[in-house]
């Protein structure tokens, strides 16, 4: 990671923070009222929406890793690992922008395949 | 993304450049011999095992646009949109380790679910 952080990185690293810690009141601040979340299920709108995708997940975090953060002024991508009961390594990458200091645009990559398997919504054939 | 680019970066663009046209020949150059790859299936060790992974993916592509690229010398974070047949939107995000102006470490992260139903690998409950 750079050692000098610009803006971008600096409020996705706190917003990255904030949830992983289960502090779901503080990261929303981190994110605009009318935040677009672009998600492996689809698009959500707006922070509530958000909060109510993030907040079950981050409850069942055991472990959690930031891998990488780099970004602009208006831009950052983070990579992370996490872990829970059900699924030892989840990795994942999010790619922000920024716009008044706050979150405007998340894209979040992520594998559902390990989680689709524990809650049993498919079977391998 | 920035206007300069790191080392890392454009080593980064230059192999996603490369197997995103299907250039795996190209693309391969980019990839230390002892590269280790982490995927959502699992570890892989060496450029071949690693080109015996991307080609059949890359053979099937039918679009693909890079989202964000940044990085410093020795990481890049890259994350791009895919489409093919199967799966019309397929978003995945690379984090790469520069060793020597070789890739030497990458971990990818993607979305198996819409792959594996429509291999029919599993089905929904």
């Amino acid at each position: 990671m750079s050692e000098k952080q610009a803006k971008a990185v600096e409020i996705a690293i706190a917003y990255h923070r904030a949830w992983t810690t289960g502090n779901l009141d503080s990261a929303i601040k981190h994110l605009a009222e009318d935040v677009t979340c672009h998600a492996p299920s689809g698009t959500m709108s707006g922070s509530a929406a958000v909060r109510a995708f993030m907040e079950p997940f981050a409850a069942t975090l055991t472990k959690s890793a930031l891998l990488a953060a780099y970004g602009s002024d208006d831009e950052a991508i983070l990579m992370y690992d996490t872990a829970n009961r059900a699924v030892p390594s989840a990795p994942g990458a999010e790619l922000y922008r920024i716009h008044n200091d706050q979150i405007a645009e998340i894209h979040i990559i992520f594998d559902r395949l390990p989680f689709a398997l524990a809650r049993g919504d498919v079977v391998g054939v």
